[in-house]
């Protein structure tokens, strides 16, 4: 048995084939990958890493299945997906992952290929562990798949702890350990027991407070922004292929991004952080439904045509149209009363927080500080902006006075 | 200037006039004054003191004063507020102070008699200060009062980290520097600045979430209940008068109850944890109207004729009619493109918190154990309740589950 | 099982036995003792009691047990004495042990008249269990005793963490996960497993630490003085006995000496904090070696020598001279490439660590400070102390600047 | 003025020159250098980086100054030599300086020529501050350059705190915020004020119980031999030049590792954590005077002879001899009844330090796991070493049990 220290959860024991599974490249490759991409431009100490964030969600995965009783080989294949239910994450995490999808048909979570051969499928077949399944655990199918990837899985108990202790915010300091403890399954679902309500909540809550502090941070969602461009670039300059990009780390990205010539200077602004700024930042309800729906070469479209107007390079702009908002969480199970319902169902605020996260949502258009305004005024024009009543509220929801300003 | 090292601030600063303060015999009293009343039944760490939370809400006030700019002698006396405070708090804290109040018309904020006379008022008046208007800023009064006690003061700042750290409990955990550095002054209003919508709303959930968990907890209620009703027989047997009571500290209080035979039978009990059980616990919806605005001598009979009914000793009947709920920090102003509004105008979240409130408020009915079941019919009969159709939902809310199921 | 939420452990589990022992009175008491005594006066926060510190020895003993591989009955023995350890405790815990010990020849860890009958003595019968043998664990008796109290006992690694968690001092902060998963035993002797020469260290420079700063802090001191004077009218007025003493807890100790005529005054400067101050406070190596070696009663002729030479009533000195320096742990054991060692045999450090406690032993003379110089001088002569030659070096260990002036 | 969000200081401000300069590429880059080079390998969550550290020693420094009531021109400069001090760090921080220092013959502290010219100069001189005069505090010149570099200075209060946080270590959990408090201007020395030989001490423990379990881990010291060797290829194969590495960051760093044939097989063993193994663990006093003082000609020369004696390919050999321990801090200077003391002369705990320092150190040798065994045999006879009578005591001195084990 291992025994690795943890900032977050002191002493983390690795026990089984999990021992042996953490010191497969794949596993150890997680180290070189930043948990929460480019918010370390925000919060400075946010830079761990999805290795130990993968560590955490195996401890809390084997302290639930101690909670609930559930032993033997049933319990290895979640402990083995847990601390493996990470590793299709490309580099800079959910950063790029939509770009490399549109080449790739992949997200994170699709990992049959990953664990189907090489040295990950042959230390769990060599455990009596059928990779598929490993698989399919990970992408949360099956009763013990909602431990993994689900409303109550311990993924996100595990990040909301860990990036509320490494940005200092302090938002995401749920009792975890009262969640692990509570977790039943009832007729096949994952659900808290009696008198959790609140707990279920607090969940909520957190991510509801982490979300546009943290992880939605305007600051952040430029970079990304940017990077997104970047890995664009490199992929139509044939500078990789998006398989390769897929399973390469942080180093090996941010050194082929300043190794291209294409996305050089993407690469040079990240580096000094000389980020672009919000030429628009517009709420939901100003925004064209038509421009909601739009897919990648739409949005392309939209970005020159508003170049264009604007007369500025056609580089010089990025159209940042975030999905609509969803809450998982929301759909979480409580037993209430000996009858399992829905957290939405029962609880008042849930749909408040619904309503909440829809006025946080923002669609923003960037560009470089000199040709910002220019851009604006073309992007209202472009995209045809009914600003008129739209109130551009809160926009600053990070810590980081200095970057928090409107026009950074 | 002293130093006094903080479990949660660290190092604390004391200068000024605050240093005399310190070693008065009315603030070095909060040492024996417990924080949080007998909460400690349920959460056996939160030991605290109004001393150390004085400390806590002296260290806040210097530093937002310090934000604001505000100085000199009008600083001076926002700290000499701050330190005394809580000056005016009976022992138990808020546990007994309604009994107290119905004898000397006094709650705690009300400190002009004791802030009047003696070595705290010698002490401000050798400063320069007068001791009636650091009585007024204690109750809130004027621009600066706010910061003392308003929606935003700093007494809840302090407090919400305070009973987090000593109870365990996280979701008290709010950025109470974050807070601090917002404050600004807008046509005397104490207001947060631009972009702090969800700041103030994170400190409206913290709010929301210790409410039920720590703050009300139902173990809480019945042994603070029990604790009135011991004051109440000692009030009755002429043991001590009110206005002594109320300035007792904790010590002197229970030596008074233990004493006091008409009450020595509560102090064994709450010495032993020999807690009174639930007979009844019944939502807002269930309770007649007359019930939620009677007064005391209406509840007092209405504990007789249960008694009566369930053929039971008069004393062995509790009943525990709440105030409807409040949430004073909804009407906290924030700063919104250079407006001021207050927060339910501004945010969706809290009218969904004001509506969760109402949900979980209880009316509760407690009795000792062996007689508890009889107690609970009787009183559904007295009080004339209609439980058709309402759900006794989420009755725990705590963490200690031991002592957390319906019947304790 | 029963679950409690603590501010140091966050969830402690109590099963077995230990779940009835929780609610029998003799436990319920420690809710009422402060772990540190008087320390409150130098650090606010350090108002934790013996029953949260009890139940984080539990939880240790519990986590040592489960990785020590011990079950059963033996297990449960050795939790229930965990529990109980501390029941011994008079009020203010150590501050008046030896006052008491010279009536009752009973030390804390004495236990077995509290545990043979009565219903601790009931609940361990019940479940099978023999009280003599849990008070012989108590009491550091056998191969499983060295766990609750000894060298390497659960109980020293629970209250330096809490200790420093409570005081916000953070030199008791050690891996106490890290000291319970490396027990072992060997030949029936408790030691660190291999390579924990410097985790058995690190347990030394912990309390070395934390003793002149928080345990032996000089006001801490003075107030322990100024209790013990007090028990010691109290008894002499025969306003109490000894035994009854012994088994109040805190607030019945302090209503006593209220209300006792003869320690009235001693109350009333404790709960204003008026203390004594030092008249002398002088290093090991000018304090006569009869004066080490004296009993109470020489003791109290020297205190009247000093108040009769200075002029000054008896009760305002207090001559206080603490035992040797001696430190337990340095006797720890540890495994050295196979062999038990002690750790001084193995730790240069021990031996300077012992060498410092005993630079850091003090012995004072203690009166009201309007009378502090006359009875410091006339302490130096009665004593008959040479002064030249030592430095009376680094008086203030503690934090709290404005009570740690060598005139206080 | 910029607030900034820290996980250690929580908001940390930068104010005056400090903001033009958080934006200068010199500092950012920081951004991309790890605090603790390879020590992330055994302790996964260790991947915070210089730029956060700078901040928290711009914040200290700050602190300091503000205590110490310096201010103006002064004051500014401290602060831009704190944040600046580290820029002169090389990828992977102190893990390959001894490498560049051979070619470039400058070290960490050596930033005359980064700081003379460029954006960092240039938004100095426009503050009218001197390059010059802040290239001198960093390398710790002149009174106030003891606070940046010196035995008490600010970069390691704040390191040992950090690391602590992020390793989850907690020895280096010092009291920061006192140490600040107490620093005092005494004849142009730095000292600590009255009373705190024990606060000075506090940090000497804390960097001697760090070193061996966090900073001189052996399984960190393989990685950062095998590192250093990696960058030796590099520049023998002309990859790079030594001044062109110094300038890198970590990403570049790696794959100019992982790009250049020489160094491939080296970087791709750091990537997947499959480390040499210690073929030799050897005490001070088994070490040959002449093998201590060696330079690296000679140590390169004994490594070809061993891997010739063990008929090892002249790769799979690394020789790693420690410098002589050395102990700052216990130069560091307290006030002690009025007189400046070293801390050496004052403290008995210092010299037991130094002997417990010298205990620690250890020779390596190091190679792959499969010719382990064998070179360690030759190393023994071509190093001619004498291990009779020297104990290899305790070398085990981390946490992660795992890879603890002396054969790993």
């Amino acid at each position: 048995m291992a025994t690795i220290k943890d900032s977050v959860h002191d002493h983390i024991e690795i026990h089984g084939v999990a021992e042996q599974l953490l010191d497969t490249p794949p596993v150890q490759r997680l180290r070189r990958i930043g948990q929460l991409g480019t918010v370390d431009l925000v919060y400075p100490s946010a830079n761990h890493t999805r290795f130990e964030h993968s560590l955490g969600v195996y401890h809390l995965a084997d302290r639930a299945l101690d909670h609930l009783g559930i032993e033997g080989k049933q319990a290895e294949r979640v402990r083995s997906a847990a601390l493996l239910h990470d590793i299709g994450h490309c580099p800079y995490s959910h950063n790029i992952e939509e770009v490399l999808y549109r080449y790739t048909g992949k997200y994170h979570d699709e990992v049959h290929d990953l664990i189907d051969s090489g040295p990950v499928a042959q230390t769990l077949t060599d455990a009596g562990l059928n990779p598929d399944r490993i698989a399919d655990l990970i992408s949360g199918e099956g009763e013990l798949g909602q431990l993994v990837s689900g409303e109550l899985d311990v993924d996100r108990m595990d990040y909301l702890v860990r990036d509320a202790h490494h940005t200092g915010v302090p938002y995401g300091t749920i009792d975890h350990e009262r969640l692990i403890r509570e977790l039943r399954f009832v007729d096949g679902e994952l659900v808290l027991d009696e008198n959790n309500v609140q707990t279920a909540e607090s969940l909520l809550l957190a991510r509801a407070l982490m979300n546009p502090t943290v992880y939605q941070h305007h600051v952040a969602r430029i970079a990304k922004a940017m990077l997104r461009r970047g890995v664009e670039r490199v992929l139509a300059a044939d500078a990789a292929d998006a398989e390769s990009l897929r399973r390469m780390d942080d180093y090996d990205l941010l050194s082929t991004l300043r190794d291209c010539p294409d996305s050089g200077d993407i690469a040079g602004r990240l580096d000094s952080r000389e980020l672009f700024k919000r030429a628009l930042w517009t709420e939901l309800d100003a925004v064209p439904s038509e421009l909601l729906g739009a897919d990648h070469q739409e949005i392309q479209s939209f970005e020159r045509e508003i170049a264009a107007e604007a007369n500025v390079d056609r580089e010089a702009v990025i159209l940042d149209v975030p999905s609509k908002p969803e809450m998982k969480e929301s759909s979480s199970r409580v037993l209430v009363n000996g009858e399992v319902r829905t957290l939405d169902e029962q609880s008042t605020l849930v749909t408040a927080l619904q309503q909440a996260q829809r006025d946080q949502w923002r669609m923003g258009v960037y560009a470089p500080q000199n040709v910002s305004e220019r851009v604006g005024t073309a992007a209202v024009r472009v995209l045809g902006l009914d600003l008129d009543g739209t109130r551009i509220r809160d926009v600053r929801s990070g810590i980081n006075a200095r970057l928090d300003e409107f026009d950074q």
